[in-house]
């Protein structure tokens, strides 16, 4: 293929010295030119299969001459029930509600190696991930101490984990807007647009852990890999993705209180109605049999003659209604 | 700015032997300044990032030539629907409660950073947090152990944490008024209060767990910076921020008992009110049954041309009653 | 003041060699008198003040002349509605029940300073909590072993722990007492009650965790004041306390059960009540249906003209009951 | 005491060399006995005490001269209502269940002091535990390495914990057995089996923990008591001990899972029989409300005067049972 | 026995320098066969013990001359009802759903005893599960360094690790299909379905977690038979474990938040059911009484007598309807 011929003739220039290379791959499908990078930097043939295999967990491997990092990120999914149209939906139709589906996520994982003047990247799709990074190392001269391929992997790292804060602003908005609708509008869809919520905010929790395990590992590491002038810039992604950890926990209690909530002001609007429903019937059927016994047909029942027996009849139902509205008063029922 | 140039000829006055430069920066809005501030102290820009940017957690940073600390205090928000005027609010008035907020907090990031002999304090806001600190200074000599810029950060440090015993103190009165309300009225505002004392509660954990972490690694540290006289300082704050941790969980439990006894009381007494309500109609029902029996017009019915069919009929209906109403006492539902 | 005189000329007299000085202080109101205890043993300024302040969480200290103990004991409340009148209490008379509270606890706060040859404890109220040491000492010589102010201290920590084997005693009374009411008798009340329990057993689950944590630093401290023969009575403490910390687990345990044992039996109870009610509804409003329809009024229905028009219609009432039944059966409902 | 002085000559006979002497003590009541073959081994008072104490933690102690093992085996009570008679009675008579009790345990308390070459062992009962080893040893010569103080305690531990094997196989049985009960039969007395398991299993759960840290503390102890070729019988029972907790916490997250079950299924249960019950009911009201309305007396009803009114009168009632047939039908009610 | 002389004379033959013994033994049941493998080996007793008996633990121990695995793999049950054929069962029939399972394991005990050139296998049953490893080896030459008895180790555990991923996928689909059974189809089975899942999730949850500790163990010991050039291919192991891990959590959370689901969903569509059919019921009751009324046989009725009292009657009753469906509509019950 001219691709990979052109990528040989790029590999065989010169680095200069002081100079650090970067390869950026997109998409994991060309294998056989990944395989030669691979064999080019004298990558161990366990760490290029981990680079393929896209089912990866996160994490962190030092080995001699280069260090090699797998994580992932996450994306909101681009669908046309995203969650941008999604609110409007609520308000204006509840019914359109029903079919739609929360703020998801697809995960993007990225393979770093980090040699001595050299950084590979390699990303699962074609997305461009990195565009910013590229924009200001093209754009001009970063100053000495942001040079190196240790700090260029820290800001790589840096870029990755914005992207969950990203994810988690347009979470917050979304688990505003819920707090809002249960007040309004509690209803199943509610619920199932609650429990998709927790679904995803446990895929992040999952998906975040061992983000920091991997930073973790990468600052503590003694390799000489990763000079100490740039344990600080560590340090700020650590604090960063402990911030991702502590927001993603918040959300999760959050979404769980909203669930009890949720399921409490449910059965309390359910009961309420269901009583007030019963004392009407309630009322009613005693006054119904009094109505039936002065329907019987009884050749000698004295009150039918009587002048006033029908006023009397209505008499002793209002009696009877009075004293049972007063017992459920008294009782606090009503 | 003038403003600027009254601090450019401040900062240039001679700092003399022994003594403690303190400098207090309210509201982090004028940027060029605080960055001037950065530049005199040679702050690394890492630092001065995290110092402007507000939605920090708390942390604790040792550097070289100074401490960098990051605080949240919480401060109850007075707004007129405030927890003061609630619990009237309760008693008087049932429906006034339903819109009601529950005890809200802000919290106000604090950065400090510790010198050889300068401390530098970044509130937030303009709140004058540290006035009873300054007065104390101003007022007269501290005692010589009570010097230096270590003392002074333990001073800074000890007020904003009796900041989260203000907080709680205020907490735990609404919890005790909580309680109460509990007994005399339980309903769907109640579970709503309850439900934003478990919020503010899970934000207070979240705020106040770092801190815990801060102080221990202040304490730990063996940083010149922090003389051993003033380690037993440190562990008062430890001691301070343990108990503080100690009441919120404290609370946390207490509510989500109350959250407990709130939702059992509610069910068990709707389902007497449903008891209750189902035994009267059930009383009726058959009642009625026999009423409509004698109201049927067949033409031959016996019993219709009795002398005492009418009273029978009455004593068959009276019968039935004491029958159901012993079999039910027999079962103990009445 | 007369007292403090007294107490002067006592702290002038000389201690003789190998004995050891013990001071009581019952409350802690004569504030004079223990600051000048303070200074004349020179404790540091924020020992006294944890001293003085009785809201302490356990904790201990080492430091360099003398160490410093902060501890709670449990006190049953001596209140007229006491646990021991509350079990009668239910037996007799239901109603009575509502108001009453379940075992109460106050916690005496007790602090400790333990030098070379003095020990020092703090009462926080004038309860005389130590006298069976007292006693003990004043009544015979000790074995040689058993002297030094490191016993006295691990005596004085012996008689705390025990104070929460008396209360846990109690406790476990009235948990077996709550378990037979819970099948006899179960209702509100009870549920109050349990709820209680919990609750107390939450304060008393807080309070002794970190009693453990003072002893095992205790245990752990390599200070000269706490001989190695004397380690292995602080183990026996150790032991004593982990044993209460199981005991408040296992009883929270318990009773955490008996509240969902109490729930869902309560449920029960009541859709027991439920269904028997409905089915007996259920069974009539069918035949008042037929009674009905043969008590319509119009002048063509052929079947009230027949001679066992009647008998008839209670066949087809019976037929309709049997089905039913039979149907309810074959459901296992009845 | 005859016993006690038979004791003593047997004490007084000297122990061959690379010989193991082993005393079994059973029962605790001849304090004085106890008190003296204490003193024969020179065995420190607070030992003795927890020897004697039998509501003590299990535990591990390393001392100079022996080594002190508290433990805690469980035994099935062999009562009337034991777990053998349980399951045929519930098959054959629902009620007989009610008031029985689910497979209780009582627990046994063993303290074992390891010296050189001597074991005492104390059993809290007359219960002759070790038999089985005593047999063995009686019956013929170990090999080499199965001798010495170290190797019998091992023996004796294993034994303990072999016991707590016993009990959860019966647990397992019993278990399976309400499995199917649950199918079959769900109801309250089934509920109270679960709840009496569960806090059996509570009560295994505190009783195994302690065994574990015993166990892995004599594991990794280096006292000269306990030879390194005996290490791997250790390990071991440690094995042993862990496979029992990990069976004790299975049948919890079992026996928690039935009861989920229980509580779903019971509550789904009753729920369809009310549905069907209101269904029923609501299905009469309309038709009864309907012949209520022909039974009315007015004397200008034209209805009544037509030829075929009261047929009509059963197609109107005809329809409308149809109409909500058709209506619950879409609506899935039926 | 003609197979154990067989054995005998291939157990006698020389093993060629730098290669590798590897003895599979399929079942257990051959004890004499196993003895004298162990024999020759010089295996200790307890290990031989460990091999032969078919219930424990997964477990790593490093002895002197050899490293001693037990492992469990689940393997998926091959019976009739098994999960193949269970979706469809669901859509097509409903009630033959009831008495069938969820997919069901069985776990294959797998002890390794990895020496310095010889490997020994012990299968539990006769299940042929190395194969895949055997006929690479036999298919051709490795390279230099994937030869060694600790490389066939790691691919003996990587082959039983793998097992689980297998059997996770297969309840990956599993969980998918009940996930949208849960919207078509709630009722008792599936709910039965979803708690079979949740304990056989528990039985792996506690299956997989010990293996874990296993290959950590494994890859921790600085035991000589384990070289550090295959250092990298263990932490491949625990990667794989650890991602098991996950998943297995994973769909446990899945599993409960289905199971919440249901609950929720089948309630909520319950309470809608009795709320309509109670409105309904509340309609007519009403209406029942004022027919009633009417039906009623005093002499004096004026309205009977009025021409047009039937339809005012009429006009009465459907104003009550008229207001109480407004009053509902108010209240938001319809």
């Amino acid at each position: 293929m001219s691709e990979t011929e052109l990528w040989e003739e790029l590999i065989a220039l010169p680095v200069s010295e002081g100079c650090v290379e970067w390869i950026e791959v997109h998409g994991l499908h060309d294998v056989e030119t990944i395989d030669k990078i691979g064999r080019h930097f004298a990558i161990h043939p366990l760490v290029m299969e981990d680079v393929l295999n896209t089912t990866q967990r996160p994490k962190f491997q030092e080995l001699d001459e280069y260090l090699h990092f797998v994580l992932r990120a996450p994306f909101a999914e681009k669908t046309p029930d995203s969650r941008l149209t999604q609110p409007q939906g609520i308000v204006r139709d509840e019914n359109h509600l029903k079919g739609q589906v929360a703020l998801r996520f697809e995960f993007e994982q990225v393979s770093i190696l980090c040699g001595a003047n050299w950084v590979i990247s390699f990303v699962e799709s074609s997305r461009d991930l990195f565009a910013p990074i590229r924009e200001r190392i093209l754009k001009g001269k970063a100053p000495r101490q942001k040079q190196g391929a240790d700090y260029l992997t820290y800001e790589l790292l840096d870029l990755m984990v914005d992207h969950f804060f990203i994810v988690l602003e347009e979470m917050g908005d979304s688990i505003e807007f819920l707090d809002e609708a249960l007040v309004r509008n509690p209803g199943p869809p509610l619920l199932r647009q609650i429990h998709l919520f927790k679904r995803q905010l446990l895929y992040l929790h999952k998906a975040v852990w061992p983000v920091r395990e991997v930073i973790g590992s990468f600052e503590r590491c003694d390799s000489k890999l990763c000079r100490p002038q740039n344990r600080l810039y560590l340090r700020d992604v650590q604090d960063h993705i402990i911030q991702v950890i502590d927001l993603v926990e918040t959300y999760r209690d959050l979404v769980s209180g909203m669930l009890d909530i949720y399921l409490s002001s449910v059965s309390y609007k359910l009961s309420e109605v269901m009583k007030v429903l019963t004392i009407i019937s309630t009322l009613f059927i005693p006054l119904t049999f009094v109505a039936g016994v002065y329907g019987m047909n009884f050749e000698y029942m004295p009150e039918l003659k009587w002048r006033y027996g029908y006023y009397m009849a209505w008499g002793l139902m209002l009696t009877m209604v009075l004293i049972m509205l007063r017992f459920f008063r008294a009782k606090k029922w009503i």
